[in-house]
C-alpha cells in the first residue's frame, strides 16, 4: 500500500517536504498543490530584480513542475488552490482556477505549508488602488517592476521598514527611484535595538531615501500618501510591507488548533492538532528555545528544516527540535546587518536576567583594505553568562560572527566558552583576537564586576546633568569632534595628570571605542578611585546615536562634531 | 612590594602578556626585552606590504616604544638581546646591541616569549647568499622589498608552500614578479588534504606562478636555484619559507625543560618547569583537544590568548585551557581557503576512528552576484558524529564556515548538532540551507549508513578497472565534460531507464556536486539496487583533482574536459 502525501503550498516548505518524502519513499504518490502560477522560487531574491541585480525575472523560479515530476517524480498542479479540508474523509477540495473546477483529493497524510499574506488595513483609504502593491511571488514584483518601467515612475512610497520594505526600498533605490520610507515604529528592523539601529538609520539616509519613522499611512492617492501626522508625501507607486499575517484560515475552518500567537499549533514533529496533518513554514507557532514561549519567525531556513522534519516523522525517523532561535542578516546599501537570539527588548519582554556590551573592534587588521569599525552587542544571562544573542552592523562580515554566536547558542554556550573560541585569522579576514572574543572579554569583566559601564543611550543624560566625563583620546582626536562638556586627559597623560580627576563624583571615561577608556578605568581603580564607569560604545556609538534624532530633532547637540570612523 | 615582571620578546605574545599585567596590575614595574628593532609589529601582515596592499613599510609596527611608556607605562628596550637567564638569581643577563654593553636585570616573574626563527638548511649550498631572504619581521620584509627594487629583480623563488611561503609568492606575482614556488612535499599547505589543496594548485598555476612540488633546493647561485631533481629554475632573489624551528636556546640553556615536540614544555597555566618563568606563542608546546597530544602551533591568536592567561595566573586568576584545534585561512589570488581541526592525515595519525564528506555546495543563492561552488570537506569520529575538523575552498566565506565548525569544536558538537544549526540568511550572504548545515545532513547520512560513498581520490581507479559509473547530469551538461568511460542517465531519465542498470556489479553514480546522484540512489535503494556508491565531490570534485596530475604528468586522462563551474 503506498503512500499518499498531499502538500498544500509550494514554497520553501512545501517543496522540501515533498523532495524529502520522495527520498525516503519513492513509491509515495506526491502532489504539491499550489494557488499561483510558481513552485520554488527564490522569495528571499524578489527584491533583488527591481535593482537589476537579478536580471531576469524568470530565474527567480527555480524549478517547474515539469522538472519535479521527471527528477523527482512529484506532481505539481500550480494554480489549483485548495479550499477545504475534510479532516473526516481525509480529502482536500481542489479548486483549479484556469478551469474553475473543483475536484476532490485523498491524502494519507497532509502537509500545510501556506505561508504568510501581507498585512493591508483596510482603514488606509485607497489600500486596493493599482497603484498599490504587496511583494509575495514572483508576480507579484513582475507587476511592481512593470508598473514602475511602464509608467515611468520617479516616487514610491515604501510602507514598512522590516526585512521586505528595507529590501524593496534600496533595491528600487539602486535603479535610481526616489523612496520614502515609512515606519509606524520609532526605528526600522524591529530584530535591532534602539540603539544599534541608528547606523542604519543613518546609512539609509546618506543614500538620499526619506525615511520617516513614527508615522503612519492614512490615504492613498494616486500620486501621493498621506500620512497620519498630516503630512503629504509624493508616491507614485507604494509598496505595502508592514507585516505578514500567517494563512490559516483553510487550518481554522477544518477546525485545526491556532496557537496564541496566531499560528497553527504544531507539536514536536510538526505535526498539527490532526495527527494525519503537518504544518511548516511561516504559518505555524514555533517554540523559542531562549524565552521558552511559543513565536512565530518568518524565515526560509527554518521553513526547510521544518518541512524535512515532518517528511521523517511520517516514516518513522526520529525529530530533533531544538526550537528556534531566529537568526537573520540583510544589506543595507553599504551597511550589513546581521542579528541572532534575543535583543534587549525581546529579553525584558520575556523578563530575562540579563546584561550586555556594546564594542567597536575593528573587522580586519586597519593596515588592510576595506578595514571598518563592526558595531557588536551582545547579551548574556546574568549571573550564568549564558549568551542570549547578538547583533552585529558595519560594512564587513556580519554574518560570519552572528553565525558563530547563532552555533554558541545552540550549544548553550557562555561568555567563557566565546572568549576562547579558536577562529581562523589572517589580516584579510579578520584579526587576531577576532570581534567575538573580543565582547566576551569586555561581556566577562562587565559579569564580574571589573568594572562598571553605562550604555550610549545615557550619555546625553549624563552631558545634561554636568556629569563628570573624560575622554581619553588623544587631543587631535579630540580636536575633531567630542562631547561638548567632556575633560581631554588623553590616555598617553593619564599618570601624570590624575590629580585633575575627582574622587568624590561618578567619573564617565570613553575613548573612540572604548579600549583606551578600559585601560584607563583600569589603571584608575587601582589608583583608588571607585566610582568609575567606561561609556559602553565611546564616541563611534555616541556619534551614531546621537546623529539620526538630532537630525530629525532639531535639539541641542551634545556633540562639537560626529566621527563614523 | 611592587612586582617586577620581565618580558622577553615583544611581538603578539609578549606585547600581550605586559598590556594584560598592566591592567591587572597598576604599580607593577613591566620591562620588555626586544631584540630586533620594533616591537607589537603585525606579522601576519608583512607579506602584504611586498604587493603595495600595505604601502608603507612603517605602518606594520602598530606601537612604538614611547606609546608603550606613555599609554601603559610600559618600558620597552628594542635591540636589547636577552643572553642567559640565571634562574638562581632569578635575573637576566642582557645584551645591549647598539652599544655592546651588557647588563643584568632582576625579575619577579619573567615571560618567554621569543617566537620561532625561520629555518635555513646549511645543507643547502649557498643558503646564506646576499640574494637569500626570510620573512619573520619588518626589517627582513623591508630588505626583501629594497633589494627586489633596487636590483630590479623580474625573478624569485620561493622555497616552501605553507602559509609565508604562498603569501609571499601572491603578493610578490601581484606586484609582476615571476615565481617559482618550491615545495618538498607533493602539496602546498599541508593543513589541507590533497584532495582539497588540487583547487589551490590549479589556482597558482592559473596565476602564472611555477609551481614545483616534490622538489628541493639543492644549490643557490647568483640569479638560479639548482633543484635535488637537477632542475635549474632561474631565480635572482631567494625565499626560504620551509618552515621554523622554535627559538628554545634560551629556555635550554637555562635548564628549562623542553617538549618532546621540541617547543618549550608548559603546564595548564603556561608556566615553564620553573614557577616564574611563563612562556607562551610561537616557541611553546602546547595541547591538541582533538588528539589529545602534545603539538606546536605558530599562530597570532592562540598566541595572545596565551599571553592573557599567563598573566592571569601570576594575580591568581584562574586560567582555563581548552587545548588547541587550530584554525586558519588564507588569501591564495582568487581563491579563499580555510580550516580547523583535524584532517585526514592527522586524524589517521592520530588513531582516531573518522570518516568525512566531501560537498560542493553553493556559497550563495545562484542568482546573486559572485555566487560561487565551496568546497567542503567534514571530518567527524565514528560511531559518534563528533565533528573532528572541516576545510573550506572557494572564492566566498570560507573563513565563516570554518569559524561555525570551530566553534562547534570547542563545544563538543556532533552532527545532529551541526545539521541543526540556525544560521543567518539572506541571498547575499548564504542560502536557507547553509554549506555546513548541508555538509551536515550528507554526514548523518554516511554515518547512518543510508547510503555509500567512495572518495574522488578513487575515481581513477574505478575508471581504470572499467567500473560502472552513472553519471546523472543532463545529456547538455554531459557533452561539456565527463568520465571517459561513465554512462549517461540523467536524473530526469532514471526512472524509464533503471533496466539499464546492471544489479550484479557495483554502480557508482555522481552528478555534478552530489545532490541529484544522491537523490538517484535513494530512488534506486528503494527500487531494490543494492550496491549503489556515490562519487563525493561529484565532477567538480573529480576535476580539480585530475587536473593538477594531468598537467604535470602526462597519463592518461579519465575525463573527456573538465569543469570548474
Amino acid at each position: 500500500m503506498s503512500n499518499r502525501i498531499l502538500v498544500i503550498g509550494g514554497v520553501a516548505g512545501g517543496a522540501s517536504a515533498a523532495a524529502r518524502a520522495r527520498r525516503l519513499d519513492e513509491s509515495a504518490e506526491i502532489i504539491i498543490f499550489e494557488r499561483g502560477p510558481h513552485v520554488s522560487f527564490s522569495n528571499c531574491s524578489l527584491p533583488f530584480y527591481l535593482s537589476g541585480i537579478v536580471e531576469d525575472v524568470d530565474s527567480l523560479v527555480l524549478m517547474d513542475p515539469e522538472t519535479f515530476k521527471s527528477q523527482y517524480n512529484i506532481e505539481v498542479r500550480v494554480n489549483n488552490e485548495v479550499t477545504k479540508i475534510n479532516r473526516d474523509k481525509k480529502t482536500i477540495v481542489v479548486k483549479d482556477l484556469a478551469t474553475g473546477r473543483e475536484y476532490e483529493e485523498a491524502y494519507d497524510k497532509l502537509v500545510l505549508s501556506p505561508g504568510a499574506s501581507p498585512i493591508l488595513p483596510n482603514s488606509i483609504e485607497g489600500v486596493h488602488n493599482k497603484n498599490v502593491f504587496t511583494v509575495r511571488n514572483v508576480v507579484d514584483i513582475d507587476n511592481l517592476s512593470r508598473y514602475i518601467k511602464e509608467n515611468n515612475i520617479k516616487d514610491v512610497a515604501v510602507i514598512g521598514g522590516g526585512f521586505i520594505g528595507l529590501e524593496v526600498a534600496e533595491n528600487l533605490r539602486l535603479a535610481g527611484i526616489d523612496i520614502s520610507l515609512v515606519e509606524a515604529l520609532n526605528q526600522v528592523m524591529a530584530p535591532f535595538d534602539y540603539d544599534m539601529v541608528q547606523i542604519l538609520h543613518k546609512e539609509i539616509m546618506d543614500q538620499g531615501v526619506d525615511l520617516i519613522l513614527e508615522d503612519g499611512v492614512k490615504k492613498i492617492g494616486e500620486d501621493y500618501i498621506e500620512l497620519q501626522s498630516g503630512r503629504r508625501v509624493k508616491a507614485e507607486a507604494i509598496v505595502m510591507a508592514i507585516g505578514v499575517r500567517p494563512e490559516t484560515q483553510l487550518a481554522r475552518e477544518a477546525g485545526l488548533e491556532i496557537g496564541e500567537t496566531g499560528g497553527i499549533k504544531v507539536d514536536h514533529n510538526y505535526r498539527t492538532s490532526d495527527e494525519d496533518i503537518y504544518a511548516v513554514g511561516d504559518a505555524i507557532e514555533v517554540y523559542n528555545r531562549l524565552t521558552h514561549k511559543p513565536s512565530r519567525l518568518a524565515l526560509a531556513g527554518p521553513a526547510q528544516r521544518q518541512a524535512r522534519a515532518a517528511a521523517d516523522h511520517m516514516y518513522n525517523m526520529p525529530v530533533r527540535n531544538n526550537g528556534v532561535i531566529g537568526s537573520s542578516v540583510i544589506r543595507v546599501f553599504n551597511m550589513n546587518a546581521a542579528c541572532t537570539g534575543l535583543n534587549e527588548k525581546q529579553a525584558k519582554q520575556a523578563g530575562i536576567s540579563y546584561d550586555f556590551v556594546y564594542v567597536i573592534p575593528g573587522d580586519k587588521v586597519g593596515l588592510m583594505p576595506n578595514s571598518n569599525p563592526m558595531h557588536f552587542k551582545l547579551l548574556f544571562e546574568v549571573p550564568t553568562g549564558k549568551i542570549l544573542g547578538a547583533q552585529a552592523i558595519g560594512k564587513g562580515a556580519v554574518d560570519k560572527r552572528i553565525d558563530v554566536i547563532a552555533t554558541l547558542i545552540a550549544m548553550d554556550g557562555t561568555l567563557e566558552d566565546l572568549k576562547e573560541l579558536e577562529l581562523c585569522y589572517s589580516p584579510m579576514f579578520g584579526t587576531a583576537k577576532d570581534v567575538v572574543n573580543h565582547a566576551a572579554l569586555v561581556g566577562l569583566n562587565i559579569l564580574n564586576g571589573v568594572f562598571k559601564q553605562v550604555p550610549v543611550t545615557k550619555v546625553r543624560e549624563l552631558v545634561e546633568s554636568n556629569a563628570y566625563i573624560i575622554d581619553v583620546r588623544e587631543k587631535h582626536e579630540y580636536e575633531k569632534g567630542h562631547l561638548i562638556n567632556a575633560v581631554n586627559i588623553p590616555l598617553s597623560e593619564l599618570r601624570q595628570r590624575v590629580d585633575e580627576i575627582p574622587k568624590d563624583r561618578p567619573v564617565y571615561l570613553h575613548c573612540r571605542s572604548s579600549q583606551r577608556s578600559y585601560n584607563a578605568i583600569m589603571a584608575l581603580q587601582h589608583m583608588g578611585f571607585d566610582n568609575l564607569y567606561n561609556i559602553s560604545g565611546s564616541f563611534l556609538g555616541i556619534s551614531y546615536y546621537e546623529y539620526f534624532n538630532d537630525q530629525v530633532s532639531g535639539r541641542n547637540k551634545i556633540l562639537t562634531n560626529y566621527n563614523f570612523e
